[in-house]
């Protein structure tokens, strides 16, 4: 493909870009492609000549496209949202037209510098305290992929604190994670039991036990705003318990909910004051309702040296005179790879491109941080109801629960089975949930209605097809 | 921003870069700007309200643009090349234009489909036997973001079949890695001594040595073209040995060799039969000089359950219908991370945009897959020469290398000043070097060669100041 060629293509996906976004609404949101649908539609190897982009393009709306699920779709209410601005694209769009690896500041200054930059507008847009900003040259920021890179980051500097100061074998280190934490992979050690979130005398209690059997928890990774449920670990409660215990570094993981600190009104309630005078490291990603189009996780640390420390390499060919003097930051011993992609262009081009109220005036959030976690539970005061509560009633209490995840099982089927909205399902100390994540940057109130219209269409069928007995309790 | 501003941006992005292939040639290579040099010329926050985005572009270009290192220019010779091709960056506009985070199956059927597609093309590409093809369903390749998330995929892998059917203390597991292997931030455990590479009785030493002190080696990773010096392990060597130590896994990173072997006269020299046969991993990175954009480093194994094994799991709010009948891949499983965007689109433009023949013949490679590594070492021929002959006897042997040492720093500092070519150092067993490595799309033969001249010029004039007594030797 020679430049005028591709002018041609880039035009030509641009258009399809302004094309998508427009006819989006009247998409269904999920796919109905069946699991291996797209190897029969592809050769099973590349073509011996290279292709016309047209016709690589033409296949992509015939073959690609059937089989995408639109996350940006107002009526996308599953998981959690992921963002694609405009602004976010171009980022991307720029970044990649003239890649490097971005591994030192040489690889590109600039790469390495407006990182620093955004990352310190981006804390303030949060209200991070100036330990955190890379200004201070104390603590400061990076950009990593998603939140599971930064809560291994997090993990891997903590241990190198612990074990510089502590001689411990490495098996009786111990990292503790709430139960809800997302699904980095760690083991809980732990379990939450106050609305899901962790309390100060849980953590004491499991602490003295650990101790006293020989474990060294190094870490605890605590969450704003938990995947299942949206809980929020009790921050202070924590701070008081961990000030018995100084070398136990505190990860704060708000992968999804630490966005609403940009909306001052929501800061207390997400403990913002203990975020800025306790946590180690504290984790938000833009990429979910931040505007910023995946993967754009920012990771601020209080003592940058703890990074560097652990995950400083530096082998001859990546040596420089300015990285040698200390002059400048090196991203690389920021996370865990070696290269790393111009992320902070699409960071940048989104705080310019909203500012700061366009940023805040898009994140239109009820205090439950816009995820409702519900499930039906028949009871009197409908027809309905009312026959379903003589049912109940003559059910055993301990086949309850049972009965009414099954019902919820089935009622959660039918709501996956629908083109018109994507949602997604959780499990709570036992109990099948339905969760529904608001969030998508092009969803207004009637499509949160509508949806809520489907949502009880749904229900009300399969309370129904439950009371003809047609659901079995497995 | 709107559609139609969004389409004017998009249009002048495009324009932008066709302008920048077109005038690459005629800028510096490296950027000449000074540390903190941005931050002086941005603002310390983000803008209260939103600003267009011509201003965003034209700041870009006043800002961004001089701090920029051209990776993609054809007198890079640093490091190694980062590709660029113009169907890389439309499959990365693409993929960004409708981002998800697509962690399984359904969060965009198409996203797991053609990775597991396209992953098959490229093992065909490179020639790896059926074992390693998704199709084959035993084995099977994911995108990574880098070669070090590839060999710390292989380590968390190999390390849980390892302790499942060994009981070894965390503390007493040892990774193996060449001296020369990447700067992946494992310690080495072995020194290989034969031109850099890893030879079998090395190997088998090492092992004997390690097991009597009841360390438990559970990988070894070998490389195929080292980032120092192009050196490729001994592989049927180290098969051979490995024969008698069938638990330990072999993982073979060849990041930047690696997409040489789509080339079939370069299979022999890199040991294919050996890699088809013998390795538990295999690693080789696409957008070093395999034409796509950065990142996409290609990852296979021999037993895809080695890694879901160690890497799966799945939250309910995670679980699917067509997951849990183990249906479809969920490739969340197949990397460290959760999220993942969808990067085997630009793997899949960039194949059928060249073809096998059009990427084989992008790949102009002699056999020293096109790493040079060198150092000045003046001796008697030419004038200069003879007076450094002269001078050399008057040094003690012991005094001749950290002379050369000196000499060759100095040389490759004044290499490092050059705004028109960029080029990159290394240590070899205590040996100051220079690294030439060539691989930019754009590179052809006259910009090698103006290269050796500025190269000898700079030679000439370094050993001239060492005779006149102005390099310190520290």
């Amino acid at each position: 493909m020679d430049v005028e060629q591709f002018r041609k293509a880039g035009y030509a996906a641009i258009d399809r870009i302004c094309d998508y976004y427009t006819t989006l609404n009247s998409k269904p949101v999920s796919s109905s492609v069946q699991p291996g649908y797209l190897a029969p539609l592809l050769p099973t190897q590349p073509p011996e000549q290279g292709e016309d982009f047209s016709d690589i393009a033409a296949d992509y709306d015939k073959y690609i496209m059937p089989g995408l699920t639109h996350w940006q779709h107002p009526s996308f209410f599953a998981y959690y949202p992921t963002a694609a601005s405009f602004e976010g694209i171009l980022g991307d769009l720029y970044a990649t037209a003239a890649p490097h690896p971005g591994f030192n500041w040489s690889c590109s200054p600039a790469s390495t510098e407006l990182e620093a930059i955004v990352m310190d507008w981006a804390a303030k847009l949060l209200g991070l305290a100036p330990a955190f900003h890379n200004a201070a040259g104390t603590g400061g920021g990076a950009l990593q992929t998603t939140a599971s890179d930064s809560a291994l980051v997090a993990a891997v500097a903590a241990r190198e604190r612990f074990v510089s100061v502590h001689s411990a074998p490495l098996n009786s280190l111990v990292i503790y994670v709430t139960t809800e934490t997302h699904s980095l992979g760690l083991k809980a050690a732990l379990t939450a039991a106050d609305r899901y979130a962790l309390r100060g005398e849980t953590l004491r209690t499991a602490l003295e036990e650990d101790l006293a059997l020989g474990r060294k928890p190094f870490i605890l990774m605590a969450t704003v705003g938990t995947t299942s449920s949206g809980a929020v670990d009790n921050l202070p409660e924590i701070q008081a318990v961990l000030a018995d215990y100084p070398d136990i570094w505190l990860h704060v993981d708000a992968a999804w909910a630490g966005i609403a600190l940009c909306c001052p009104e929501t800061r207390d309630e997400l403990y913002l004051d203990t975020i800025n005078t306790a946590v180690d490291s504290f984790c938000t990603n833009f990429h979910k309702w931040g505007l910023v189009n995946f993967d754009a996780s920012t990771l601020w640390v209080r003592d940058r040296l703890t990074l560097t420390r652990a995950l400083d390499i530096t082998p001859p060919f990546l040596r420089t005179e300015h990285g040698d003097s200390g002059a400048v930051i090196d991203y690389r011993n920021w996370h865990l790879a070696l290269g790393r992609r111009f992320r902070s262009l699409k960071l940048w081009f989104v705080l310019r491109g909203f500012g700061v109220q366009g940023f805040q005036a898009h994140l239109v959030t009820p205090p439950s941080l816009a995820l409702t976690v519900f499930r039906a539970a028949p009871k009197s005061g409908d027809a309905t109801g009312a026959q379903a509560e003589m049912e109940k009633e003559k059910k055993s209490a301990e086949n309850e629960l049972t009965h009414l995840n099954a019902l919820n099982a089935s009622f959660f089927a039918r709501l996956a089975r629908r083109p018109d909205l994507a949602i997604t399902q959780t499990v709570l100390n036992g109990v099948f949930c339905v969760r529904f994540a608001v969030g998508a940057a092009r969803t207004t109130e009637a499509h949160v209605r509508a949806a809520f219209e489907v949502i009880e269409e749904e229900a009300r069928a399969a309370v129904k097809e439950d009371l003809e007995g047609q659901i079995a309790v497995v």
